[in-house]
């Protein structure tokens, strides 16, 4: 948990240097007159079934939306015309650019003896390419980072790392490095492709894509991940003691920038207009599923809460706002081009959520929030702790889209759902609609609207500002 | 369950006139003696783990197996060094001529507003094309069949037909009726092109393929499956009330004809070697997936069982014969081979068994024999009673390769798995050795060697060839 900070020596903090000092001794708190209409929209929102319906709408009219696709485009459209259908205030864009990657085909198999197809997928920013040769395999990541250079020349290096599955989503780490160092680490050693087993907990014959990077200064090689049951095979066929060739065929690659859009709407604040509640999911999807879990169900269930909000007889003090981000899946670009948009308003912004973890129930609320609003998220809590909700102090962090900004000293909050089969799902073909429990949905909607309403109705601010203006005015410049 | 039958009135018959009347006044028997030999050969399977990794064997240094395909002819040598190294005492193989079918690719998308790619497989036997058309839904085959001539001119049809899940399977007859039925309905309403939701239980992106036929006459479109969640996505798409259209491209069809063989392997009887127990499974597969439990696992363990049958210090009365049938998927071609090849000996067949129904435990056994014989059907119920295996009367039938000579007077047993989870994968992708649970084989391997064994030493037959004496010599032509 955060230290309760210290506000002296920056420029802002100078100026506000009586206002601070109170605000530090007095308590961040949740008004009693709110918890009531905040219990009603509880229910109100669990009995909804306004955000499976909005996840429903976006998968199946939209599909895929691969950043800078003419799906993603639409997805925009979409967006705009969905946030405008709910009656929100406010409705806009902001652009944002990035490089464009494309898939158009990709395929492998097995040669000689044993010759037979693999599943693969392109590692989204693999270059294309079309090799032939041995395979070598390596049990995780620091034994292909431990070959020595020139060792792998000319093969194909293939880490048959296992991921673990946990409901905190734990074994993401390691199984994502897998896919973000191992191009690098292939390429050091001399190998001409890279094949990984997905970073996935499944045992479908649908491998797991995700964003890869490769190191400055390398010529980048074709690089897949194989499906589960595939890396099993090819582990299988290895272990039989004979060589084993492999033709890895992929036909991708960057091709210039594209431009797309944040959509934003906003439900206006009664009484602080200007200062708002994020809430929020992102927009892109990877192109093999239909981006149900990743992420139109954070889309969803975060349109539907703010919907919600705006329903109320009295919108709540401050303004609500809900963003869908663009190209989360490549690098942040949403999340950033916010975090520098906003870059002077931090303190505007009185705490921000993202669902970006699936459609599974919520089981927590933590925030990194000072001690002197702990006692307001622990409020929030209570009205929580009948959708199965615990208070969980500072565990955890921001959203991926949040990050940027929460790095510059954003308040945020993560509503920690049950990841325990996110990662069967996560970057496949089978991220799709009918994976999503409308309940387990509707639990989302509850609680997000719950923590939105009382955030933007709390007296006193969750530390939006403060750390930045403490370790060196970062929102100041 | 059969009569006792009338044996009179054919030429065999008449040749054996007194031994007849002798069987069917004296039950078959198992002899005590071999139930200890029996009970300790279960014993034996159940612990070991030969089943698995034969199956193990076939399904990773071959994988699929097209019939008439490269890999269907490696398979074939695989089968037979596989039967030599296990201690067979004769091994040979039997040529099986058939049309070759080809896949080569195939893919489906929404075109238009909605546009999105679709997760499909061209049905077995279909044509190759490709139609951009507009899709029309119909719950199922029935009221595609009850659609007017005419009525699809120019379109695509869609059966959007869910299958049920049944521990017996009993869900696939109405669910393959859909795939064998669906395109010629079809056509004659003037389809252009035909989908239809897979004939599977489970939630993946992973199409089920399968043979279907066309009628005589019509001249054949386009023919493919969804994968389940796409068939939702279509139907989803249909129901928003805008005309959807689809672009189906498939590059397959028929190219001539082919030959594999079915490979049989025996353990020779130690008393009467020219009357068999005929037990197997499927060689071919499908080339989506690996088939491993269709029908890897019905090689693997009935090659498994007639092994530890052979490494017993004394071989039973009859012959084990274990076949591993040629393509089967697309038409019992293997099957109907063995039919016709031995349809003069079908006497000297006691009775025949064969694994085509997944990896999952067997419950039941049953059989088509006459009442006769029924109570050495429950001696041996007897010693699979500890499998969990119970007596069944004449419920089910005979498996796939052994039902053309079942209907020529065949005794057949039905050692029936369950099959719940069969339709999950049957078909599909996710046909591959990691879905096999290695102690549920192995119960698998000691039913059969327990079954195969006690047949092959019981004192009397199992009624096979009486039925096609009484029905008019079908045996003796």
């Amino acid at each position: 948990m955060r230290a309760i900070p210290n506000l002296l020596g920056t420029t802002l903090a100078a100026s506000l240097l009586l206002a601070p000092a109170a605000q530090a001794a007095e308590a961040t708190r949740i008004p009693d007159a709110v918890v009531e209409t905040a219990t009603q929209l509880r229910e109100t929102a669990l009995a909804s079934d306004l955000g499976y319906r909005i996840t429903e709408s976006l998968t199946t009219e939209i599909g895929p939306r691969l950043p800078g696709s003419e799906a993603d485009a639409r997805a925009v459209q979409w967006a705009k015309a969905k946030f405008e259908a709910l009656g929100y205030d406010k409705v806009w864009l902001e652009p944002v650019t990035f490089p464009k990657w494309e898939r158009r085909s990709e395929s492998a198999r097995v040669t000689g003896r044993y010759a037979q197809p693999l599943s693969v997928t392109a590692l989204g920013g693999s270059p294309g390419g079309t090799v032939e040769a041995e395979v070598v395999r390596f049990p995780d990541l620091a034994a292909l980072e431990a070959a020595p250079a020139g060792s792998l020349d000319g093969r194909i290096a293939f880490i048959d790392y296992k991921m673990e599955r946990a409901r905190d989503g734990s074994g993401y780490g390691p199984g994502s490095r897998v896919r973000s160092r191992g191009p690098s680490a292939a390429i050091r050693a001399g190998a001409i492709g890279y094949l990984m087993r997905s970073a996935g907990t499944d045992s479908h014959r649908n491998p797991h894509t995700g964003i890869t990077r490769f190191d400055e200064g390398l010529e980048p090689i074709p690089s897949a991940a194989l499906s589960v049951p595939d890396a099993d095979q090819l582990a299988r066929l290895l272990a039989l003691g004979q060589p084993v060739t492999v033709r890895l065929a992929l036909d991708c690659g960057w091709d210039g920038e594209a431009t797309s859009h944040n959509v934003i709407g906003e439900i206006t604040g009664s009484s602080k207009p200007d200062e708002v509640v994020l809430i929020g999911g992102h927009l892109d999807s990877w192109d093999l599923g239909t981006g149900a879990i990743d992420d139109g169900a954070g889309v969803g269930l975060t349109m539907a809460a703010g919907k919600l909000i705006g329903d109320l007889d009295r919108a709540p003090a401050r303004t609500i706002r809900v963003v869908a981000f663009a190209n989360e899946e490549q690098g942040l670009w949403g999340g950033k081009a916010y975090a520098e948009k906003y870059a002077d308003e931090v303190r505007k912004h009185q705490i921000a959520a993202e669902s970006d973890f699936g459609a599974g129930r919520i089981y927590a609320i933590s925030t990194g929030a000072p001690d002197y609003a702990q006692g307001a998220v622990k409020r929030i809590a209570q009205v929580l702790a009948p959708l199965g909700i615990e208070y969980a102090g500072d565990r955890g962090g921001p959203g991926p889209d949040i990050s940027p900004f929460a790095a510059g000293g954003l308040a945020w909050a993560r509503l920690a759902q049950d990841g325990t089969d996110y990662f069967d799902l996560h970057h496949t073909p089978d991220d799709t609609f009918d994976k999503i429990d409308p309940a387990a949905l509707a639990q989302n909607v509850a609680a997000y609207a719950v923590f939105a309403y009382l955030a933007a109705s709390a007296e006193g601010d969750f530390g939006s500002g403060t750390k930045a203006d403490a370790d060196g005015d970062a929102d100041g410049k």
